[in-house]
Order: C-alpha cells, then structure tokens, then sequence
C-alpha cells in the first residue's frame, strides 16, 4: 500500500505542529499568549445559540444538498446590502469557507494545471490545490511593500496555457493587505481578459479599517460574471468558527453544476448549524461595527507594540486581523521552538506562526511570522512584550549576537 | 474557463434528479411515498438535543482537526462492545461518513489508479474516487444471485498493478447484502496478500436481521491493521443524518499522517454537532435493538408485498434498510418520470431510485430499482400497492404489454 502522490504533497498545519510543545509548556505550568490561530475571542451572537435550541423537529434529517433555503435567502439579502444581487442557484451552503475552496478547486483545476496566488498566503490552500492535483504559482511580494501584490504586470507575468486560477484573499490573511477599487478592477481586468478564474477569498470583508474601502467585495463587477468565484463564511464573520458555515457564489452556472455534483456526494451540510447560521444574518449591524472598532484598537496596538522592538519590520495592515511581521531572528520557526521550550517571563510565553509555510518559494519567510491579534488589547501588550523580551534573550543565547560584539 | 475532468466525470445525484419532478406532482396535490432516500424516519434520541442545548461556552470555536477528544472517547467505547480496542489516534472524526471517504481516497489514490467495488453500489462512491482522479473496477453480481459478491476467484481476476483498494459496503447499500464471517475473512486476506487498502463502509452495521450476524466489523481482524480503513457515521446508527458527523478508524499510522493533513486544512468538524453525536454514544444499547426490529417488520413487509407483484425478481436483503429489485418494465428511470408525471390512484404516488446509477457496466440495472424501507410498515404497504399498480398501467399503456396480447 502506499500513500497518494498528492497527500505526499501535503504538509502538516504550520499553525498546529507545535501543538504538543505548547501542550508540553502548558503541562510544566507556563501561560501561553496565542497569536497563531485566526480563532476570534468575541462572543457569538446570542442568535445562534437561540436558532439551534429552537429546533424542533424529532428526526435530524439531511438538509437539501445545495443547503438550507431559508440560510441561502439569509446570504441573498445580506449580499443585498452590499449592493449584490443574487439569485437562489448562486449560492451553495458548504461545511466552512474551506470546504467551499476544495470543491471549488477540484471543479476547474486538472492535474498539473496551475493557480495564481500571491505569497504570503494561507497555507491550507496549498493542501487544497493539492487535493485537485494542481500546482500553486506564487506571485511574489515583500515585507518592505507591505506586501502589495497588484502589479499587473507581475502577475501577467505569471499565466501559462496551464494557468486556470488566480485566488486571492481580500483582505488578506496573512497579511492584512487590502485591495483598492482600482486594484480590484485590474486584477478583474486580467481574469477577464485572459479568461480565468477568479476565486476570492472574502471571509474577512467586514474587517477594512479604513472607511475608504467600505465592505469590499468583486462581486459588484457584473462583466467577470463567468469568471467569479466567491469564497465566503460565518467564522469569522459573526465569530462562529466552530458552525463550519460557508458558502461558494458564483453565477457561473456550468461551474455551478459541477459544484453542485460534488454537494450532491456529501448529501448536506449540518442541518442544525444551517440553522444557526441563518440567525446570525438577522443580527443587527451595529454588531460588525462594533466588532470592527475592537480589532481596529488591537491592531493599533499590536503595530505600535511591535514597531518599538529594534529590528522588526512591521506595515500597518489594512485588514482581517493578522499582521505579517519580520522579526531580527535567524529562523523564526526555531525561535518559536525555543519560546515554548527553553523562555518565559514569570512563567509565560507567547506562540505566533512562523512564516516560511506562508510562501511557496523555498527560503522565504524565515524571519517571518504571522500574528493573530484576537486576543484583549491587554494581553496583546503583555505578548508583545514577551516577543520583545523572547527576541533579546534568543538574539543573546542562541545567536550569540551580544557575545559577538562583547568579544 | 473549464470545467475540471474530473468534475465531468461525475454525474449528478440519481437519488435527487427527479426532485424538480416531485415537486411538480406536490404543486398540483399529489402525495409521494418516497422510497428513494435513505433517510431514516425514526426519532433522534433526545440526548442530542439535550447535549446541543448545553453547549455555554460564549465563543463557539474550532475544535481539534483531528475531532474532539469527548467523542473520540465514546466511539472508543462503542467499538469495545464489539472488542475491538482502539488508541485515541485510531480514529479521526469527519463530516459525515462522506468526508470520511473522500478523504481517504485522495490520501491513496492517484490518478488512473483503481478501486475495486461490487456493483450495484452507492453512487456517490463513483464522485469520491473522481474526486481523485481514479477509476472504479466494477465486480459483478446478478440480482438472481442475491447480488452477493465474495468470490474469491471474480474478486481476484480485478486486480492489476494500477488497484489500489477494494471497497465494500457491509450491510450492503443499495443490495442488503451481508458477509457471511467466512466471506469477510477471504476479503481479508484477498487485501492482505495483495498489498491493497481495505476499505469498508460499515455505516449500517446494527442493521443486520439475522443473529448469526452479530453487530460486523472488519476491525477484529487484527493481521488486516495496515490495511484496513473503516468508515462509520452516526447518520444511520442514531437516526441522526442532519449531524453530519462520521470518522475514520484506521491503525495504519502512515496514512492516519495523510488523513490528518486533509484533516488539518478543513480546519475541523462542527463544534456541537460534535457534542450532540459524544452524547448519542450514551443512548441505551435498547435503541439499537428497538430500531432494529421496527426495520425488520419493515424488510418483511416490503419483501412479501414485492413478492406479490408478477414479474418481479427480489431477494431478501440480510441487513442495511434497502432492497434491491428488478421490475417488470422497460426502464425503471423513464418508469419513475412516468410515475411522477402520468400516475396517480387517488392523488397518490410513488418514488424509488432507479438501478442504472447504482452500476459502472453500463447497461446493467435497467430494470432494476432500489427501495429505502424508511416509513411506517402501513405506508409501506401502500406504497409497494401503488408500485404494483404502476407497474400494471406502465405494462398496458406504455409497454402497451396488454395491447400486444389482446391484438
């Protein structure tokens, strides 16, 4: 027997492989601050907890394949607001925006055939390129452009006969880029003239700190309709990661049925989170703004938190709610080791996720991390200042920096 | 922009093409008996909703990619009752017993590679191996057989270099066919020999109506570990379909490596989905028992009102809650548009999946369809009355059987 080519291809989860040395510090007593995982801490709306305590019904059947109708009326008039008009066959409910991206790319990608992401990007992309057979062609930025990565030139650049996909995240995890009008409408532009698809990536639309961008979304452009591909999700939305309540839009209808078959097959999405995730549609905005005030007030203090330790290059993310930071370590996954391992201030520590498994070209992102701020502005000062901390004593004990020059 | 090869070669759901039919035929007041879905009606027990209601915490978050340890726990335990004795790691919870095979066909296929599975099978096994990019070999059986299909000679003349797994369903879907101890013991060793992945779908294992059955699972055999893969749900066992919450038990660590990765990238399983299914695992063992026996006066009703219909082929399914049965008409599919469209007896019809779907030889199971035995024996029996009378008009003024004779 043996394993598939294509999970060979696959790696373990940068941000859950040091889970047993976290499990191990936490075990010898240390408090760790995490800022590796994208798992909000605010509460979920109370409506949820209602809707799914309503259920009433004295047998849990399978919900209908393409999902719930009154969920994917919810979405429709939530679109609505943005100015977005669908019709019902647009929308298929999936088990989380990632369950969304998989059977999207297993519809238009072949083996060997290629999709355009910038890097950094979320790694589990990777696994579901892979799952497809496909291959993940990186559009490079940098830490000192912030990242920007619509220059459509590089990314024309890019596209071969085997090029099916751009996909994008907007705003951006890891890095909190988000696009301008401008930017969208070329990278529009490019899918459209080049005929490809165009996946985004918006389960972070409601998080733009900067009221310029409003709540941006690529489906207000009607003339890529055949092109467009919508990745969207409840998680962190309404703060429900654990519902696993996505969906994919699209009004390309050829690709809808493709979508559809691949629904089909896993018969339906859990009926009762549906339920749930219908409510949370109805909650009154003033929720998002009020969500978007507390990360705006956590971003503002993770960036001037890090911006005070020497030697970490850090722009101030527009978006989502990670920040890409390079940090004066030789190798941020071993630094990371040596956090959980070998360093605490009065018994505490801080985890982040190493950047390198953010970017397909090999050598990028060593000195990178992701942070999470979904932690209380508190706490994120009090990780920070561990990282600060974590960096002298690992530039000292471990990179013998302070020895070099004393010598 | 295309459509993925492999997104072509799936077809849509068998079991649901006909709903815009049906929905049709309830517009203008008819009522349905369906028998076309195996979607049990027998009431979830309360203590998923009991548990599901408790759930407090304020944030509902990600749980573990691997599952959360409570359920992992209680399916460990359920699988003592049978003596089978499983680690913690043994066992990844999914989406649905779907997710579980999805998954473990991308971890082990690659494309063009094979899966060895008898025919008539559950159709949507076809998409998942697609999903991968490989291909069904199809092993024969005959409905005058009882569709049983462990030959040891007929399953070995499939295998070539490209096999990868031989995949069965036991209780079988659509056929109820049941391995004999004998049987599962030559499957074994067939896999065992061959260096192939054994995977069994065991979904419908309390349904088995002879007691020389016991409760089956290939997990006892203890020199198949490397081989083996078993893919379980609480959809069938609980009556609890709408959950969505199945696993994969396997005591091959390599390939426990690649699940966990697909694992990882799908982030989790639905939070209290996962809760209310740890809590199904409590349900007294009394449930199965009383759910078994209402599905057996139901098997007996539905074999003995077939029986009595002339021209129609049925075996006694041994367990699972379907039958398959060959009809005495043209095309069982252009039967059930027909069905739906030109039949009622007072404003009542019928609905089945037709048997073609169910086969990779094309132009078996045309005659054939198969029947869920999902309702109340009473509805049975009318529904099976209506199928009889179906059959009679079809004959006369489709067929135009009865003309030919009387001309």
């Amino acid at each position: 027997m043996r394993i598939s080519i294509n999970a060979n291809r696959c790696q373990p989860s940068p941000m859950r492989k040091f889970h047993p040395y976290a499990q191990e510090a936490k075990r010898q007593g240390k408090k760790i601050y995490h800022l590796n995982i994208g798992q909000p801490d605010l509460p979920t709306p109370q409506a949820y907890y209602d809707a799914i305590r309503s259920f009433d019904a004295p047998t849990l059947e399978y919900e209908a394949s393409p999902g719930m109708p009154k969920l994917i009326d919810a979405i429709r008039r939530y679109y609505q607001t943005l100015d977005v008009y669908l019709d019902p066959r647009d929308i298929l409910i999936t088990t989380g925006g990632s369950e969304a991206l998989l059977l999207t790319l297993l519809s238009i990608l072949d083996p060997y055939t290629e999709v355009i992401i910038p890097e950094p990007y979320y790694p589990n992309y990777t696994t579901f390129v892979n799952s497809a057979g496909g291959f993940i062609r990186a559009l490079p930025t940098n830490p000192w452009e912030g990242y920007r990565y619509a220059d459509r030139e590089r990314i024309e650049s890019l596209i071969t006969p085997n090029t099916r996909a751009i996909l994008i995240t907007n705003p951006g995890n890891p890095t909190g880029v988000v696009l301008s009008q401008d930017e969208m409408r070329m990278i529009a532009d490019i899918a459209k003239k080049h005929n490809l698809f165009l996946i985004c990536d918006e389960v972070y639309r409601e998080f733009c700190y900067d009221d310029k961008f409003g709540v941006p979304t690529m489906a207000k452009y009607r003339d890529i309709d055949e092109n467009l591909v919508i990745i969207d999700s409840v998680s962190k939305r309404f703060s429900a990661c654990g519902a696993r309540v996505g969906c994919v839009v699209t009004r390309n209808q050829e690709l809808q049925q493709a979508l559809v078959k691949f629904c089909q097959s896993r018969l339906s999405v859990a009926t009762i989170d549906q339920l749930g995730a219908a409510a949370l549609y109805d909650v009154d905005p003033s929720f998002f703004k009020e969500s978007k005030a507390e990360y705006k007030l956590r971003r503002d203090t993770v960036v001037s938190c890090l911006r005070q330790i020497p030697g970490v290059v850090v722009e101030e993310p527009m978006g989502a709610f990670y920040v890409m930071a390079s940090l004066p370590v030789d190798d941020a996954d071993k630094f990371q080791y040596w956090l959980l391992e070998n360093f605490d201030v009065d018994g505490e520590t801080v985890m982040f996720a190493p950047g390198a498994p953010f970017y397909e070209t090999p050598g990028k992102g060593v000195r990178e991390v992701r942070i999470a701020y979904v932690l209380k502005c508190e706490e994120l000062e009090r990780a920070i200042e561990l990282l600060a901390e974590g960096i002298a004593r690992y530039q000292k004990e471990v990179m013998k920096v302070g020895s070099i020059e004393t010598k």
